[in-house]
């Protein structure tokens, strides 16, 4: 954004969460202008404290009134608070930023990752929608190669970190573990389908009537509506592994015209938000433990399959920063640099 | 096996590796007819004892002679051990049932999965392979398909357990694990390309010039083998995760004729070994930690593409037992059965 920018007031709805203490630092590193920030919460946790700046910060209920004069409100909460409070943020003049799935898919809300369709946001009419922390490294990646040589179809099982389930995802996880090291009995699951310690669990969110679950489909349904390919055929299987943070998945991914294996690593590394980490000879791939903290989505093991003119690649993110928070702060600073908010 | 069998000399090489662990226990609960149980390893290992039927085995160095008489030689060792060995056996007129990668492929040597091909075994000249363990419940799920429908291509990613590493790779996990949970710095990586605890590694085995890892390979060329579909389209990733003990896959598999949902499920069903666990009603799909322990294959997320007519399901196995040690007790089995050893 300009330096002749004058600050803006923030607010954080959800301050507290997992993907709201990671907005808080990106505020923070990415030197985003603030001259007021507002932390919010529901009410069972308001009334705690968060730092931001050095200074600690009450967190108070989210109630429209809290949005009187914000600029950006960035919503890091549950869908039901999104879907009663960001239509409050638009009509007091200011832009909701929402992660949650619940404007996503609206006509009238645009679905942005700012390094594919930042322009999206001159669509907006008060909420903008952050993808889910799975699409937005497909998205970028698919993006990279349909630039260079088109898109026909894509296969993607993901290994997904707990932390995509907040908070009590990374609690479950570390009292299981807990559990296992000291010989205890396991807590049973509540944040996901089945013990997920020392485990793999293949359903994430709940199951829909066609077998798939609302994660699956809305990996379908998120990457289609940001590249503007509603028939794209992708199709995928979702999986929770028990790591902290950074999402992986395999990817196999039919271009329209060919595309050799040192062109695809070409486009990889030249796209912004992607580096390329590939080199079979020093057996290096990207992991998610290479992600954590980083805003780049690391791509490696980029090869052709063995059987047909498709690519194999492998991606992993930061799911709470590039996959939410970072992509939020990204797009609240595309709609600076438009001269929009 | 038929109960007038008389009983039989059996030897296993690397009795005290994960897997050679494990076979003696398989060899236990299965009732295989033991007369003399020689436990053997490499020099290294040599010296210690193993109990089999509540008594001490002292555990000899696996030497030529120590195959004198022996009806079965189990290898479960490193493929070098079976290079040099396995012929001594089948010289000495014993069968060597080999779990390493070694003899997989050699064209006099069966490569057997009992429920798919055990007439195989009637070829043997003394050497019969055991598939590798990510490739057994991938071939079982794939003929399951086929039998109904014909099979025309597969796409795979796995998520292997530490375990397919041997006791190393148990004990990485587990060192690792150890030092996260007391805040200590991670001993460095050696069983596996990176970091294993809280975290997914890309790479399993060695990287070939094609930039695929000879697991990889192993999977694409046994399937195609044991199939006998050697040009089975069949294209896959495979992927260490931190789950000491089970593999999962997840397949989109092409079949040559239409098949449903129902009837892909009741194929699963039917089958010998595999165990259909699916319901989307109650969040139930296998994981690892369902099949620790147990023979079957466990498979679910049966459910068709949305983009196309291909099917996705997600199998899981007992890596140590039905995709090694059990595997390759069922060959003896089969052997006796056919009266040829």
């Amino acid at each position: 954004m300009s330096s002749s920018s004058p600050d803006r007031v923030v607010a954080v709805v959800g301050a507290t969460g997992a993907v709201g203490e990671v907005l808080l630092r990106v505020l923070e590193q990415r030197s985003f202008p603030v001259s007021e920030l507002r932390a919010l919460a529901s009410e069972r946790s308001a009334g705690s404290s968060v730092r931001f700046r050095g200074e600690e910060h009450r967190v108070e209920v989210a109630r429209p009134e809290a949005f009187d004069g914000a600029d950006f409100v960035f919503f890091a909460a549950t869908g039901s608070l999104s879907k009663e409070l960001a239509p409050e943020v638009a009509r007091r003049g200011g832009i909701a930023i929402d992660k949650s799935s619940t404007w996503r898919l609206d006509p009238n809300v645009p679905l942005v990752v700012p390094e594919i369709n930042g322009a999206a946001v001159e669509k907006q009419r008060g909420i903008i929608a952050c993808p889910n922390c799975t699409t937005i490294p497909l998205a970028m990646t698919l993006e990279a190669l349909r630039r260079v040589a088109g898109l026909r179809s894509a296969v993607v099982t993901t290994l997904q970190a707990v932390s995509g389930a907040g908070l009590p995802g990374l609690e479950e996880l570390a009292a299981q573990q807990s559990a296992l090291h000291e010989g205890r009995p396991l807590p049973a699951p509540s944040a996901f389908a089945a013990q997920i310690a020392a485990n793999v669990v293949p359903v994430c969110d709940a199951f829909g009537d066609n077998g798939y679950t609302a994660e699956e489909m809305k990996l379908l349904h998120e990457t289609r509506k940001i590249l503007e390919m509603p028939q794209l055929p992708v199709t995928m299987t979702c999986t929770r592994v028990p790591v902290p943070v950074g999402h992986s998945a395999s990817v196999l991914v039919e271009t329209e015209r060919p595309l050799e294996v040192a062109a695809a690593r070409a486009a990889f590394a030249a796209f912004e938000g992607i580096e390329l980490v590939d080199d079979p000879s020093r057996d290096l791939a990207p992991t998610p433990a290479d992600v954590v903290g980083r805003d780049e989505i690391l791509v490696g093991r980029v090869r052709r399959d063995l059987s047909g003119d498709r690519l194999w690649y492998w991606e992993c993110g930061d799911n709470l920063r590039k996959g939410a928070a970072t992509n939020a702060v990204q797009i609240a600073e595309e709609v600076l640099r438009r001269g929009l908010g």
